[in-house]
Order: C-alpha cells, then structure tokens, then sequence
C-alpha cells in the first residue's frame, strides 16, 4: 500500500510512458501521443523534448498527411542508437542479436547447440557473438542493457538456472558465467528471464496477442513451458517460477517425466510424444516434428494417429488452463504451433468439451506473429526495462 | 498505457490509499500512517482532516503509550457509521450480514437452503433479513453499497450467475432478481462476485495470507473452487470467471462430473467423493463431511480409507497449481479445511512429488482464518470498494 507519487515522479512516469508507447506502437504522431496518453499537447512537447535531448527519440515532420493544416510532427524511438545485446540459449541452438529499441533486430548469429552441452561451452559461443556485433556498433550508440532468455526456470536476482531439464542443466550458475565471459561492454545489465515468458510479453505487447489482457503463449520443444498474462500482467508467482505448465500432470496414469513425476502434460504433447506415436521415437529435433506433421498433411496414416493423439491432449490441457485463467487468447509457438496447423479442429473439440462455456467465450487460438524472434526481442525487453521504468536514468 | 495523474488525482489516491490501510488493519496511529504510506505528516494531517470531515474515521488520542511525549493520534475507520450489506448464497444456506468499514459484522441473518431451491425463494429471504437489519440501523449511519458472494460464476457487470452446477443454476439473473426484492435503501450499488474470490481477497488483506502476494484460497463443498491472487491481485480472466480449479481435468478416467466434462477435480475431491469412499454416499452436507473426518481421527478404517483416497487427490491437483502459479500460500476452506486437518501430511507429500522445487519452495498450507466469515466480509469488501477506491465519492 504506497501512497500517491511526486510530481517529479509524475514526470518520470509521464516520460517512460511516452518513450514506451513509441517503443511498442512505433513512430507516432504528436496529436495521437496527446489523445492516446491523455496529456496535453504542451506536456507531450516537453516530454519529447527531454527525450530527444537524452538522444531517445527523434522528431520530424510526416512524409505526406493529406490533410490540410501544419502537420503533426512524427516521434520516433531510436532504433539504430539505442540497442541491447539479446541472447537465447534454447534447446537446440544458441542465438544473439543486437535489438534497437522500439524491438527492431539490427544483427544476428546463431549456432547449433548438441544436446548435453555444458554451461561454459554454451557461454563462450554466446560472448564470442557479442565480440563480433560489438565491432559493428557506431561510435555514438548508446547500450542499454543485456537481456538473456533461458529455456528453463531462471531466478532472476542472479541467473542461476534452477532447473532447465530440456538443457540437462540444474542449479547451474549461467548469470554468473555470462557475467565471466562476456567483455566489459556487455558485462553491466544483464537481466535473464525464461524463454516462454519473454516471448509470451513480446506477443502480448506488440504480437499475436496485443490487445488482449489475459493471454496464455505456449512453447514446445522438448517440454512445454508457458508464459501467462493475466490483466495485462505476468503471473510470475513469487520466486518467479510460474507458468510451468508442461509439469501439469495430466495423465496419472502417464509416462515418467525427467522432472521425476508421471504424466506431466510434456509427456503428452512434447516433441518426443508425437515422434513416438508416429513410430520415429530414434529421432528428435524440430525438423523431425515438421516432418511428421508434413507427412500427416500428405496423409500419412501413422503421422496422422500422431498428430491426432497429440492434439487431443494439447485440447485437454488449454481446457484446464482455460478454466483456470479465462484467457482471451492462447498461442501456440514452438512445435506446437505446427502441430496446431494440422490439428487445430481437434484441439478446439477437445478444449470445449473441458473448458466451461463461460471461461472459453471469446477465446481465440492463435500462432505467434514474431516467430522465433519474440525470444531474442523479448530478451531485449529485459534489458529495455530499466530504460522505459526511468528514461532519465544512466 | 495512461500518463501518470493530476494533482486531484493523486489526493483521492491518497486519501484513499489512507482510509484502505485503517480499513485492513484497524486503528492506527498517525506517525505509522506516516511510516507506511511513506508521506510527510502534515499531507497525513490533512487527508485524516478529510476523511473525518467526510465521517469515514475518527480521531483520538490513544489510551495509553507508555512513552514521553505528547502521543500520536489514533485513526480509526467508523465502523458503526459506514456499512455495506453483503449477501452470500452458498450450497446449503443462505446469509446476510450488515458490515462496517473496518470489515467489522454489525448484525446477522442466515436461513437453511435446500439443495433445489429456485432463485425467486432464495432472493425474497435475503431481501427479508436486509429490512429486519435495516430497522436497527442508526439514523446517522451511511450505506454504502449491497456486496453479493454466490457460489457460482457471476457476470459481474449485471449479476447474471452464468453457472452454478452446485446450486443447480445456469443463466440465472439473480442481480436483476436482487434488484427488484430489495428496498429502495439496499437496490442501489448492488455488486456480485464468485465465493471463493471474495473469500480469497479477505484472506488475503486481514486472514491467513496477509503479506502473501501469491495465493491459491480453496473452497469445498459439493463443488471445488478457487480464488487465486497473482503479485497481489486477483487473476480474473476476461470475463471475470477465472480459478475454475474444480474442472481442472485431473483423472481423464474418471467419473462424469455435473459440468458434462469427465474426471474433473471436484468429482476426485468433492463432498460427495469423500462420502462415497466413506461408504456413506447417501449422506451429504458439511455435516456428512465432519462425521468422516472425525471417524478417521478415531481410527474408524473406511473413513481413513476415504480420507486417504481424497487427500491424495488434493495434493494431485495442488501439485498442479503450484507448478503453474509458484504461490507462497495455498488456503484451505470449506470441506477441504476439514480434510486438509486430518491429511496434511498426505497432501503435502503428494503436492512435494508432483511440484518442481523451485515452484513450490517457501510455499505454506494454511486454514483459514476468517473460516465463514470471509465470504460475508468479502461480499462486503465489494460494496466498500467504491468508497475506496474514491472516498469523497457520494
């Protein structure tokens, strides 16, 4: 319970509010800012203003308004000067990019990562990548911050991977190694958050799911986490953990999890479920998921039993999310979103028959509009965070 | 995304910010208002100036301090001035009570419901004990608003209950029904909320999880709900139906529940499963339910069967929920308080298998502290939400 704030801290709220909605909405007019923040038009000059003068932002006048009158002048977030460094350490690869803000990717590298690879070996790469973007960055860019998104639990003070079981990696101190490895540039601000959540902000902030407050973002690979928005917030839980859907026991009955439970929702719908029910259990990888879903599209009878048992327990789980969280959208990214594609019917029966009317009302089933991007741009957010909290701060 | 607020603003914020903190937590001086609220102590001098002028607390020098020094005044929300009715329609019973700020009974009523009993025969003796509490009401009181707990899902926009599987209603207009019953004096600012919400918000500002911003309240009777409470607020939903934990599917071989779907949750855990492995499945009620718990403590071996059977079901299902909200407290009310006395230990032995570690570390099973209580101030807390929310509102 806080009481109200000062007027310094209006201004510094009124400021990261204006940089954030360039940040998200890009280039906008000052007549919208003014109508869409509900300021007026003088306090909407003097914001962009300190923030052109903190080299946030610039203005200009619109390319053409076909309107009479003097045109509104165009504020614009400063993609290509102020930037964070995003990394992504996911199941199968190792990715970095360099993230101007307003979410706009302005270099990449990417490199496979072999199952069973170990922290330092996974690090290392990771800050080699930075080396070389590093060399690219002009002279007057401003750095942020660095932002890494970690296919498993993270906790957030430190880094320390709790448990990333996908990775094979428990209590491993991956915030600290970073920290290590990575120069001087890149060493400061490092924030680290799981990959479904990140990714799950990024569809809910300028994706698949903007405009919607209660939103459920799903990711498969191996297992299936889960990033949860519920009124336009992350359900983060209080060590940050939440969202571990994928160990949701389903099926009691079930098979042995590597969290050491039975049953999970991962054993059901993860990537090594659907390969094995399509009789391919020797192979892994998204490319051998693609197949299977390419072959039941073919009509392939065996991948088409796969697909179908899959989606019928994908349908179950929404279900149960669904009457838990009431959601207006729930995405689909990762493998699941191909599998979606191919099965989308069947989950949809399947959510209605275990969601109640009432909590599935409106409810939209979608796939991800930034792809495997919403990793890396909203690793970068981690980082942004500080800047749109307090636009002034160094 | 608004911009931060105008002066005006942040005084009704802060007024209301002041009249919530003695509202939860009772009389309180001046100088820890200062110290809690972070203000200097003339703006807390003024805001209490305020909100007595308004008649919503009282000033007084406190009975003792035991210290030198002239003492701080003690601020104290009128308990015995301001009220909200509030109204609770449960599975067996129906209750209304006349609260005061503070969260304080002032009076109530409570008549048996039989299971079948229409919406018309349950509106007209609430409506009855609103005008037999009326009559005692001082003449300078101040009413404030009608709260209403059902224990069903409720559109709280109109008070339309979408689903009530244990009461036995579907699409029921119990606000419009209210409306038309009650007196001129408890028809207006008429407010609805599932039971197990608005027991979770009380319990979670004045009960067994204050200072817990991460909680899963569980309520049980024939039926199983939730209210969750996500970093410190409710998880909704879209449309308000949220926490329909009771239909999470936890044993897709199981029994037909009455929501149409199979194996869900409450038909594992519900009174009438306890009563049936109990081999009393012609019994029913709190009662019933009471009887088997206290002839398992006396050793009675069916009763400890059917504890056994449901307790482990219990912590199935809250294994699930702690994977997927990371909370710091679960809370047991209803039957399930009853059941958790004598099955902790399975309950948490079972939660400890199926919840990851970091999920459920720092996590605390708890009974609740306002027992029945809650539902009743919780309805009124729905009333009196308003008045906080905008004190000098009328």
């Amino acid at each position: 319970m806080r009481a109200g704030p000062s007027q310094e801290e209006v201004r510094r709220h009124n400021l990261g509010t204006l940089l954030r909605y360039v940040h998200v909405h890009g280039a906008t007019s000052r007549a919208e800012l003014t109508s869409r923040l509900g300021l007026n038009r003088s306090t909407i000059g003097a914001l962009t203003a300190d923030l052109t003068t903190a080299g946030l932002v610039t203005e200009a006048a619109p390319r053409e308004t076909g309107r009479a009158g003097r045109p509104s002048l165009v504020v614009r977030p400063e993609s290509s000067r102020v930037f964070a460094y995003a990394l992504s350490i996911e199941v199968d690869r190792l990715r970095a990019a360099r993230v101007g803000l307003g979410g706009r990717i302005l270099d990449r590298r990417e490199a496979h990562r072999p199952r069973g690879m170990q922290v330092l070996d996974a690090v290392q790469p990771l800050a080699g990548f930075v080396r070389e973007m590093r060399a690219d960055v002009p002279d007057d860019a401003r750095y942020v911050g660095t932002g890494v998104a970690v296919a498993g639990m993270v906790r957030r003070v430190d880094g320390m991977v709790r448990l990333a079981p996908t990775i094979g990696w428990v209590e491993e101190p991956v915030g600290a190694a970073l920290r290590t490895e990575l120069g001087d540039e890149a060493r400061g601000r490092l924030t680290m958050g799981n990959h479904a959540d990140v990714s799950a902000l990024v569809e809910h902030s300028r994706g698949a799911a903007a405009g919607c407050d209660n939103v459920i973002y799903l990711y498969g690979d191996v297992g299936v986490g889960a990033g949860i928005i519920a009124d336009g917030r992350r359900v983060a839980g209080h060590g940050g953990y939440g969202g571990e859907v994928g160990h949701m026991v389903v099926n009691p009955y079930g098979r042995e999890c590597s969290c050491g439970s039975r049953g999970c929702w991962e054993t059901e719908i993860g990537e090594y479920a659907l390969l094995k029910h399509a009789g391919r259990a020797e192979q892994s990888g998204r490319g051998a998921v693609l197949d299977v879903v390419e072959a039941a599209m073919r009509g392939d009878s065996q991948a088409q039993f796969a697909v179908r048992q899959v989606g019928e327990w994908i349908g179950f789980g929404v279900g149960n999310l669904v009457n838990i969280f009431n959601p207006e959208a729930v995405i689909f990214g990762g493998t699941l979103r191909d599998v979606y594609l191919v099965a989308a019917a069947q989950i949809r029966s399947r959510l209605t028959a275990i969601a109640l009317p009432a909590c599935r009302e409106h409810i939209r089933l979608r796939t991800p509009e930034l792809g495997n991007d919403a990793a890396l741009i909203g690793a970068a957010e981690l980082a942004f965070e500080h800047l749109l909290e307090d636009p002034l701060i160094n």
